[in-house]
């Protein structure tokens, strides 16, 4: 029999924005690793790609011509996976097995610039405002739609996280109900304030700078680090130092900010395997009913699959899907590695 | 406005195992794809190899031989993601951000039988059987250990999902607590029977059964179903049609027509794509911590990544990690195209 150390010891963490908990086990990082590599894309891409349908000017699958954009450029898309029609339901939704509901939403494409190689962390503090504004506008536009509750914000980045184009750009699902993810979020979030009359993430945002041990970057407005129960490697979330609920509640100081965390963040990622590095990227916030939502902090979430090089991810198969999630280094551990990166993008500092 | 069609209009479905939602829509189905295409094998393996660690008499990674086995065999993993020393732990659980508790387990991998390129589709069903008495001396082996209180068998099918070795093999990670998925399910079915006194497996099979428009493959004692809910293009679910809570509750009749239904399932998985059909898969069922679990309904889950082809598999990333499960054919139209797939494997009907 020996004493717990987290640091060695199998265990498992309580996550309680979703109230779930992930099995951590930090002595099988060593774990030799036979089996897929990912394939990623080395080439450099050209700045213009004439086959490229988010590229300015180009035309799209549905055969509409984008515009010579010069900043970042908003289209619905083509494919999207829930429609705006207004639609008559008068079924038992009360049925235990078969409950069915429709549901009515609109989906974006967010391209970042026009420049088809741009990515994010390569990108300009001024650049990366422009996206700012543009998701602002968005959750606004699309907030005030009468049947629209939630905004929801993301992106795919890289083939491996199923992003079919590598021009950069985001993608922006609204709709009419919580998701699932948010829904467990906002419950959480609601009964802590509930309790406490301060929000869930301003209080966990204290105690994460008094120890510090999970922290990546701090800056005046803004923190990055990897939650004590992150389930992916190299997972972060940004959180605001302010609670306050929503992209639209910032000040230009905060968006400068939120600029700078995000680019700095982003060159660390991609410094850390020197690759893009892949991942998915979401702003979690206050829902779009009209409603006062004090319970709600704004935080973006990033969920990176990679785990040991550009090539060797992490899956999440089957004892995650039919048990619980399970990591292999600590989040202690991924933080520091994620801290210890240069702040110079690799592409720069080699030149 | 328009009436709602639950086959054409995008909707939420509410699976009532882990009260989560998924976002149907029924009408993406046709966008085109221009992202990552996976890699399959396609070269025959050999029915020996003799640098494959879990071929009979070979060397694993930690020095251990294995015996010239003949049906199957099972080890302890040798980077196991638990460990089995006690743990002397005194902190306080209660804290609020920073929850963490050891975790005790064991991790046995389970080879299915000797040969490297048998897969489960391609055995005779005596060899299938004896599968499903190695599970059940497992279950019961180690759930008779006394800080186990629950075993889940799974596989990893395919290097698209996580696996590193193609020698037909499958896992089991036995430990303290109910994993994350298993205790929602638990819970579910808890509060079902308490109400109902009939478990609500039995009380959705005899729906399902009454519509049929879902199920795959029935015989005498399993039905195999893509279930309402399912979330994987492709996912399906095998149910027992007497209400018992383990595998080691089969009678032998039970056992071979599990046996049965097993193959015939994943012969159609393969024939779908013409492949050797990747998936995680995973048995549900009562906890090992010595009480009655009468509200507990054996059930073995099947997630299949691929969505339109052998190389072309379904994300789920930014929005549905974020948001919700998100799926672009219906559990409709997926039992269908599967209920149409030969019991013949296509490797054979080639001949
Ligand atoms: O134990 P294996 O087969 O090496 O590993 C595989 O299955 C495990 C259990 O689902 C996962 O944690 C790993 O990510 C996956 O690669
Ligand atoms: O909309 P896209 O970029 O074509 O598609 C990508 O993102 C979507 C939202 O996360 C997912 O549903 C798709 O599986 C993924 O391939």
């Amino acid at each position: 029999m020996k004493n717990f150390d987290i640091n060695e010891d199998p265990h498992r963490r309580f996550n309680p924005l979703i109230n779930e908990w992930v099995l951590v086990s930090p002595h099988r990082a060593k774990r030799p690793w036979q089996g897929q590599n990912e394939t990623i894309a080395t080439e450099a891409l050209p700045e213009y790609d004439s086959t490229c349908y988010l590229c300015p000017g180009n035309v799209r699958a549905n055969g509409a011509n984008n515009p010579t954009y010069e900043n970042s450029f908003v289209f619905e898309n083509d494919f999207a996976a829930m429609k705006q029609d207004e639609i008559i339901f008068e079924e038992d939704i009360k049925h235990t097995f078969f409950k069915a509901i429709p549901e009515q939403g609109i989906s974006k494409v967010v391209c970042f610039s026009p420049k088809h190689d741009l990515t994010l962390p390569e990108m300009e503090i001024d650049g990366i405002e422009n996206i700012i504004k543009t998701w602002q506008k968005e959750y606004t536009d699309l907030g005030n739609i009468k049947y629209i509750n939630h905004v929801q914000i993301f992106e795919n980045k890289g083939s491996v996280m199923g992003c079919s184009n590598p021009h950069p750009h985001g993608q922006i699902w609204a709709q009419s109900s919580l998701p699932t993810q948010v829904e467990k979020t906002h419950n959480s979030l609601k009964s802590y304030f509930d309790k406490n009359n301060r929000t869930l993430l301003e209080d966990y945002l204290k105690a994460e700078l008094r120890t510090g041990e999970r922290v990546v970057i701090e800056n005046d407005h803004y923190v990055a680090l990897v939650p004590f129960w992150a389930i992916w490697p190299y997972e972060t979330m940004i959180i605001s130092k302010r609670a306050f609920g929503k992209i639209t509640d910032f000040t230009d100081e905060e968006t400068n900010a939120f600029a700078k965390i995000l680019k700095q963040l982003t060159i660390k990622y991609d410094n850390l395997f020197s690759t893009s590095f892949p991942y998915s990227s979401g702003i979690h916030q206050a829902p779009t009913d009209n409603l006062e939502h004090p319970e709600w902090h704004f935080h973006m979430h990033f969920y990176p699959p990679l785990l040991r090089s550009a090539t060797v991810k992490k899956f999440m198969v089957g004892y995650e899907m039919l048990g619980e999630a399970q990591r292999d280094i600590t989040a202690e551990k991924s933080a520091e590695i994620l801290r210890q990166q240069s702040d110079i993008h690799y592409k720069l500092s080699k030149k």
